[in-house]
């Protein structure tokens, strides 16, 4: 059961002129499942992506950064789900590439125009000639108003689609900003999710694109985790369309730009927080908030290290204020000259640890008041500075474990 | 169930002239249970500890530090479980220090004469009361042949006592090594482990004490991890009686400070080692080895990823060959540089991955068979230098959810 998230209206969504969105079942792993999706954009969108870290990057990964540096201008993306084509080697790039041969062979473009996107089981050979046998029908599926289709075309083991909205304004136009997201375990984006996809009708010129994906992730999809695996295909692409009728915006400290960038920062970070609360096993949703800090990056790294405590998790879980588990996960976060003696700890408004030991006002049916809550904030202040960071995550059931015991099987 | 672990036969633990044991319940969290320890020990005996890093050491550890560095000759130890001390600010030292006081009034020696160990709930004041009025019935019961009792009296939510003797010759002497661990979750030891004490009647020069126990630690406690959470209260202790009739020790390059060291060492990994095989919810003993690194930190780093991450734990608590997950952790270990392309996994003897992509002559059936074991060793080999080193963890089941759920309930 996903923590306050339920599918999204396909009315409430709106289409994004330039963008048109097809899928098909193409049986990459099981039947009757809709496993292939394409997003086909006009000619002159722009586009940036983000991808993951991890040094075991998917196939796929390694195809998007190619064709996104080839910079021939983006007319597709071919998503499937059912295997993630990663730990397959060289096979695995040569499928990848026949991917994208066979799309842009379809489309009349080049396949360098093409970005392809794969989720699902890893060490697994691509079904490679499946997907080519889906893809006319999931091109001939296209159409604007399938933002919640594709959302549904890219679930793994999310138990909800993923998608929100947004509309803006921007240089006197009414902007339309649309994202879709998947993802619900091995969740730990470094510079991206699983897989997010967001597209505005807006004019933004084309080297804004990778600074725009950029920040947005780190605002939103670098900020959450589920069970701190960090994927091989987390993959997070921002495209614009151009569509609109207003000034191309050339740089993000104008005033177009950041209206754009925070509405576009919001949709992202819904997406990114609806991956947390569709968690694998996810029955909370826990915002940990590390303050008092001296710089950012260490109240990341402490706030990171409470998120993935499975002690703390699964503490969240039995909605026990077995509070000391916070503390223990401050202490080992790595900040190797922290003072226990000046840190404050905070459950939602309730004031646990003072200085280090526990408050003596703190009174246990205060701290279990909160742990009954569906979604929770954590509060540590570090007492060093002025720096805070803030990461989202879920708590750890027997549910996880089932999932993850049974996904393959 | 801990895996392939059973309780000590007290017969087999053989005892170590200058050290007595005592234990009594206490009544510290719960009646009825054994709780409170004290190990003697004759004047002349030689101590070093290795505590933990974590930022948030509990109190007890705090002073253990302060007492060792004091020098004075350590005469006593008292441990107590169900409750931890940590997280408990100037009062928590205050209290660790009045156990001190109490122990060294009973037994004649000054309270820096004594150190102090508590394992169990964080952030609750430790009852010292219960405590003061429980030594004199644990000191009553001393005697050298307790050691059995020493390891069921500071057990938590470990199943099964752990404890482990050896024998060996020194310098023409029959030298008796015996030593007891704690610790089931809450287990990603850095420098030490949950609790760890171990004694021996060699005689060994004062100045080497610190050494060897850092080294012992290195070889055992320091390369275990259950959950990844390192604890604010993880301590390990060597005492040296001296009472052998043997040359002392004065280096450990010796012949006799390696014969010494050798058996020690494999003393040391077995408890380390117990604490995994009854690992909160484990049914599974992994061993995971990495080689062909550039420097035994790097593969320590991306053994350690393996250890932690909870889809290879739920994989191999599923018994599920969805190996893919391996080479995801190897992938986001931290190696900046790794090339995939040089990397192979072995589980066992099956060769599961070869240069970054599934080896061809890779069965599925052949991960499986290898999966049910009950002890199964994974092997990554990175192909970029000659280093290697080797960590040991368990699986994630349901078990370990529910132990973490109900620990404090």
């Amino acid at each position: 059961m996903p923590v306050n998230l339920s599918a999204p209206d396909p009315k409430a969504l709106h289409s994004v002129s330039g963008v048109r969105i097809g899928v098909t079942e193409a049986g990459v792993r099981k039947a009757g499942r809709k496993d292939l999706t394409v997003v086909l954009l006009d000619e002159g969108a722009s586009v940036g992506g983000v991808f993951t870290q991890n040094r075991f990057c998917a196939a796929p990964v390694q195809v998007c950064r190619d064709h996104l540096a080839a910079n021939f201008g983006i007319r597709a993306l071919v998503i499937n789900t059912g295997n993630a084509n990663a730990g397959t080697g060289e096979d695995g790039l040569t499928r990848a590439r026949a991917t994208c041969i066979a799309a842009a062979r379809l489309l009349d473009v080049a396949p360098e125009q093409v970005l392809p996107f794969s989720t699902g089981v890893i060490m697994e050979p691509l079904p490679l000639d499946r997907i080519e046998a889906g893809l006319p029908a999931a091109i001939d599926d296209a159409k604007p108003e399938h933002w919640a289709r594709a959302a549904e075309g890219i679930m793994t083991t999310d138990t909800v689609p993923k998608a929100f909205s947004r509309q803006v304004q921007v240089g006197g136009a009414t902007i339309n900003i649309t994202g879709v997201s998947k993802g619900a375990g091995m969740i730990r984006p470094n510079m991206a999710t699983m897989l997010g996809f967001m597209a505005t009708d807006a004019c933004v010129a084309p080297e804004l694109m990778q600074p725009l994906a950029r920040q947005l992730a780190e605002g939103s999809f670098n900020r959450v985790t589920v069970d701190g695996d960090t994927s091989t295909n987390d993959s997070f692409v921002v495209i614009a369309t151009g569509k609109a009728s207003h000034a191309v915006i050339r740089t993000l400290d104008s005033a177009e730009g950041q209206a754009l960038l925070e509405a576009m920062q919001e949709v992202a970070r819904l997406l990114a927080q609806a991956i947390v609360r569709d968690g694998e096993g996810a029955t909370k949703f826990i915002t940990v908030k590390v303050e008092g800090g001296r710089d950012a990056a260490e109240c990341r790294q402490v706030a990171y290290a409470i998120a993935h405590s499975p002690l703390v998790k699964t503490a969240f879980f039995a909605s026990d204020p077995n509070l000391g588990r916070i503390l223990a996960a401050v202490g080992y976060a790595g900040i190797a000259d922290l003072d226990q003696t000046g840190i404050d700890l905070f459950l939602d408004d309730v004031h646990v640890a003072v200085k280090g030991g526990r408050n003596p006002a703190y009174r246990e049916e205060d701290g279990q008041r909160v742990m009954a809550r569906s979604e929770i904030t954590v509060r540590v202040v570090l007492g060093r500075g002025q720096a805070s960071d803030t990461v989202w995550t879920c708590d750890l059931s027997y549910d996880y474990v089932s999932i993850n015991a049974d996904y393959r099987s």
